[in-house]
């Protein structure tokens, strides 16, 4: 596949001359096109989110267009009023430049000009930003980043206003602002530009948008295929060979997808409408189109994206950015029917032909449900770097969502989480990732940036739901080496609703150890009466560690069945590192028999969590070592097993029961499940037994090394011989 | 007044035989009437609200009517089996005597019956409850509150199928049942049933309508007048004489006034059917129906009840005792609109005629909107026993509301919290009371009762935001003592929706010291851009003390001026007692210059608090102590100074800023308020400045013994001359 691409690339390259010389050069033509402009006009006032979604942007530009803009001299860092002031200029020239399309009212484009002429006075002054906290340091901005997104804008608006301009404005406006500014963004620093990474995709948007628009074939060339000797191995071509796995997954992650996918779609629109024989959308089989309904894909039910990696949690497909998405996806393939719901509940299109078209086709009533399924999302390039599993099950008054990632790292913004789980019902969070930690734009938490505690807390393996050995992190915690490696799928099967199964195994992050974890979500009330999930995770290893499993949960401590001490008078931290310097012990159990249970109401329903676990168990809080508070502190469990070189968790959970606050009223407090054991295990196969109240038995047995659908397996259990075919095998009454 | 309703109930007693030979015996007549069942029958099919709400409750019954209902031997304790199934069989028997009466279907009233009779046959072999947990055992339940409940939902169902049964059943049921259940509410336990309390209430009304459905004087007088020689002084008269103030306050505070309404209202329009005479919604100036409109105002934007006291918080307006409430009373009065809009909301009406004809009324699109507002609501018979004050004001995005509390303790229930404040914004909490240490219902957390912290946390003074003197509770924690004394309403101005006040008083809390706080509330961009809150707390002892007040509030740290020390690896408890034990200390700072500043944001709004406390700040978080993880887990700030006899506190809050998580765009940054001072403080006048960023400063005068709202008063301050009438006076730039 990736050969095919090679080999486009290069025909690409030996018909530059050819390509450059069909270059629609009419204005607009980045993200409008005369065309489009024509469109519009002609059907104002016939689909209500259409015409809302312009009027809002009319509130917001017309207050603003009789006023002197402000266009300062870099100084603040994120959160600071010069820093608001550039990100504010760029989104109103650009906002500017769409209603003079639209309206041909002549305030805006002069509002606009006017703007791009003070850009093009102070550009040519300015150093570097003389705040020093990135690796990449802008002029406009502390950070490139901010930098490139600046371009993309200011480059549609100039787009928009081109035809208005004079020609002396036009060379002003190019050579003393926005030529210097794409080559300072690619040619002086061709580190970030050519960087595999959403940074250096905005970075090339901004240089090919802006390139496109001064008709600057080195830019262009430069976006398209990278700088110098790289040609080939950068651009744009690249960026989406790369950061996409065939599935459109983003390796950094769902909250940084939704970021890169603005650019990614600004420059493929623009490319659309410069260079249609590229015929960029339907590049890699559609990729990009793809990579939309993943993002849609990887979403609890209140749209917020899975925060795992570093993700501000309240993100969601709300944002702008997925708004640009869902109506640039639902423009280019418009059998695409289920897009047109998301963009309901976004209630806001775009103002282009693709924005129109949602909105029409929303009020001729032809949204369709956006159903989303269970399904793993395979990572990397060729889809070979491991996966993110998500099953998702309903059951009367339950809507449950489970996320494994067994991905590979994620780049910079990955977390050491291999084998971590989340748990949603409903759309709430039951057993939870912390997501970053940052406070995006607030001022008073370090301009808004990544905060020390992202690294020191949210980064570390303790943070996650998955096990983490000797108390150091993944890969010890060595980004460099964790991103070399990827965990691997082992098996999924969401063909059967009311039994669906995920597994994924890791040989990496613990150097001579094996981890393979395997979740199971049964609904079916003939085996449970309630939802259950099996979480059977298999640690087998060269030398003896301790083992730590940790359960992050949100709710209400109810009952536990070992005996505890807590520490009510003083607390105490659990570690000095990686992570562990920020728990405190709010108590530490035993567990006798093998039996750990534990119950807590979330949202007026109630968990329970009950484990093989036979040694210790620590009741702790996120918020020790935490100076600035930080971090939010919730609560979690770590189930520890010590000296152990071969050990596997039976751990189950069951949803029951429900908590009416308003009628008072409890009902179904009855949780079935007492007992978890492991009855078999060896390198071939492991066997689990889940004990009920009634004493009868539920009986799991996986086929450990052979993911076969149709092999043939046998074991002799308590003289019982079992046999069967495929991977996994449910039997009851053993 | 109240001498006027003495002589009323004496000339009602002096009336007995002729009322009672008025009494109205047709049925039904406690909760419905023939003439009731009439128009709902005729009305059938017309108003979607009551059809739904009938259609729900028919749903609820059908699925049991056929089945063979279980009436055990009583054995558990709350939220245990027995309790729960007898709970659930007076309501079913409840829903299956309307249905009865509504569809005239046999098998409705024959369910009623077999159960009525099981009753009657168990009910003899009855013993005290076993589980040992309550001051007033019941037979059926583990406390007598339960039991009375019971008996007037019974009483009705009974009511309703009274025409069906032969006179043998009726016999049997009244001899074997009702007569003696009543009469082990009221004569074997004439204690409870004498207390002016809601257990009172709920014991009078079951009482009462036994006694009017099995037509015996004895239990009908003693629930009207008390029992034995107490008449006059118990009995339903003088509950709602004692336990309402004259603008419908009840003592225990909100969350009990919705419990207690529904004994009060099903009692009243009993009586109202079968003594109409007695014009009983008319007594006291209509009391019950201005109950339920105080009642309606002591909630939340979201419909909670303002949790002072004994409560769980997220009680609200929608819980069935308010849909009684508000239905009875628009019937009662059909000029209040507003009430439906409070009963669209709730979207559900009670299967009687009164919630027929709100069902009617809001389908002619009659209701009109409920405005809550500032206002004073005394406490105590005659409105002498202090108050509620709520100040209310809404500016762009802002909705807030204060609430401080100087009433009386509020009986058991009560809370040692004089002149403790809330604040809410758009119904979020901001500065929070505790509420209860309870799971009501919660089988997990003592059957659901009130949980030890409680009385060692929730009932506290440090666990309210207000002062507490030498680490003790107000009145030292005794109940008695402050049942005894209230607090004192001093002053109360709303006339100004831009400037609001409320002040109040205490002198009795702690022997010898003064306490008098004054909340103003700012709505004025001349005066401020943003809303803001000044509270002036004045302190006056005989003896120095270390004096504390506490700030819980709801949200995350973002920034404060002063330097602190955080306990970041190890935490200790801030005291061994009256609360104290519960606090962790997260972090102690010390206060320069009288200038303390925090910042918190919430609920994506920030909140500055300026004070110009001088001596020690605790950041404390709620939970030490607490080895069953009963408490949650939120934070306060405590600012305290050592050694003192005169002291005022003067805070600012400022709300002020948004975030919007997805645009992560951060606006507003601009709190104004950079210093708050006491610049004269006397017996007669408090004056206090407050400077802003720009400089300028604001300032405001109160006159701390005079009332008066006309009166003249006079300072020297800083060489200036300062006149004004009235209590307060604000003025700038001293």
């Amino acid at each position: 596949m990736i050969l095919k691409y090679k080999i486009l690339i290069l025909l690409l390259i030996l018909l530059e001359i050819n390509i450059f010389s069909q270059i629609n050069s009419d204005h607009p033509n980045l993200f409008l096109t005369p065309q489009s402009v024509k469109y519009i006009r002609e059907n104002l006032g016939k689909y209500p989110i259409f015409d809302n979604s312009l009027e809002k942007m009319k509130c917001e530009i017309d207050t603003l267009i009789t006023k002197e803009i402000d266009v300062p001299v870099p100084k603040d860092p994120a959160g600071g009023y010069t820093h608001y002031r550039h990100k504010r200029n760029y989104k109103i020239m650009f906002q500017a430049g769409i209603m003079w399309q639209i309206t041909g009212k002549k305030e805006y484009a002069n509002f606009v000009k006017k703007i791009l002429l003070k850009y093009a006075y102070l550009y040519p002054h300015l150093d570097l930003h003389p705040v020093k906290k990135s690796y990449a340091r802008g002029k406009l901005f502390w950070q490139l980043l901010n930098e490139s997104v600046w371009l993309v804008y200011t480059s549609i608006a100039y787009d928009c206003i081109y035809n208005y301009l004079t020609g002396e404005e036009r060379t002003e406006i190019e050579k003393q602002l926005l030529i210097p500014y794409a080559k300072f963004l690619s040619y002086e620093n061709s580190k970030v530009f050519n960087r595999i990474h959403n940074h250096g995709v905005w970075a090339v948007a901004a240089v090919g948008m802006s390139g496109f628009v001064t008709q600057n074939k080195q830019l262009i060339n430069a976006a398209l295929y990278g700088i110098m000797s790289q040609k080939g191995k950068a651009g744009f071509f690249t960026q989406m060979d790369s950061l996409f796995s065939p599935q459109g997954y983003y390796t950094e992650g769902p909250y940084y997808q939704r970021y890169a996918m603005t650019p990614f779609l600004f420059f493929a629109q623009a490319i659309d409408h410069i260079l249609p024989k590229l015929n960029i959308f339907a590049y890699r089989d559609s990729i990009l189109l793809k990579a939309v309904e993943t993002t849609l894909q990887l979403t609890n039910l209140k749209g917020q994206f899975f925060p795992f990696n570093d993700a501000v949690k309240e993100m969601s497909y709300l944002a702008q950015p997925l708004i640009l998405a869902v109506d640039i996806a639902y423009d280019r393939n418009q059998s695409k029917k289920s897009l047109l719901s998301i963009a309901k509940l976004q209630n806001k299109v775009i103002i282009s032909g693709a924005g129109l078209n949602v909105a029409k086709d929303i009020y001729f009533h032809e949204a369709k449900p956006f159903k989303k399924v269970s399904l793993q999302i395979n990572d990397g390039a060729h889809g070979q770097k491991g996966a993110i599993g998500i099953l998702r099950a309903s059951s009367n008054g339950n809507n449950i969502t489970l996320l494994m990632k067994y991905a590979s790292q994620g780049l910079g913004h990955g977390h050491f989480d291999r084998l971590a789980l989340m748990m949603y019902n409903n759309g709430n969070e039951v057993f939870l990732d912390y997501g970053a930690v940052r406070y995006v734009n607030i001022l008073y938490k370090e301009g808004g940036r990544y905060l020390k505690e992202n690294k020191t807390w949210a980064k570390q393996t303790i943070a996650h739901n998955t096990i983490t050995l000797d108390s150091v992190s993944d890969f010890k915690g060595n980004y460099k080496i964790a991103n070399k490696f990827s965990a691997e799928a082992y098996f999924f099967d969401s063909s059967n609703d009311n039994i669906q199964l995920m597994s994924a195994k890791d040989t990496n992050a613990y150097s001579g150890t094996i981890l393979h974890r395997t979740i199971v979500s049964i609904n079916d009330s003939k085996i449970f009466q309630n939802p259950v999930i099996i979480d059977i995770y298999r640690l087998k290893s060269t030398k003896k560690h301790t083992i730590d499993l940790a359960w992050y949960y949100k709710g209400q401590f109810m009952k536990t069945n070992i005996h505890y001490v807590p520490y009510t008078r003083s607390k105490s931290v659990l570690g000095t590192k990686n992570g562990y310097q920020h728990l405190w012990v709010n108590a530490k159990g035993r567990v006798n028999d093998s039996i750990f249970h534990f119950i807590f109401m979330n949202q007026h329903k109630f968990y329970s969590l009950t484990s093989n676990s036979n040694d210790e168990v620590y009741f702790v809080q996120i918020g020790a070592n935490d100076p600035h508070f930080n971090l939010r502190n919730e609560n979690g469990l770590i189930l520890r097993e010590r000296n152990k070189d071969n050990y596997t968790f039976v751990n189950v959970i069951e949803v029951f029961g429900t908590h009416n606050p308003i009628s008072e009223v409890t009902k179904n407090l009855n949780n079935s499940i007492i007992k978890t054991e492991l009855i078999y295990n060896d390198k071939a196969y492991t066997v689990v037994k889940i004990t009920k109240q009634d004493h009868t038995n539920l009986n799991l047995a996986l086929s450990n090394n052979n993911n076969d659908k149709n092999a043939l397996h046998k074991i002799n259990i308590a003289g019982k011989t079992i046999r069967w075919h495929g991977v996994y095998y449910i039997f009851t009454n053993l």
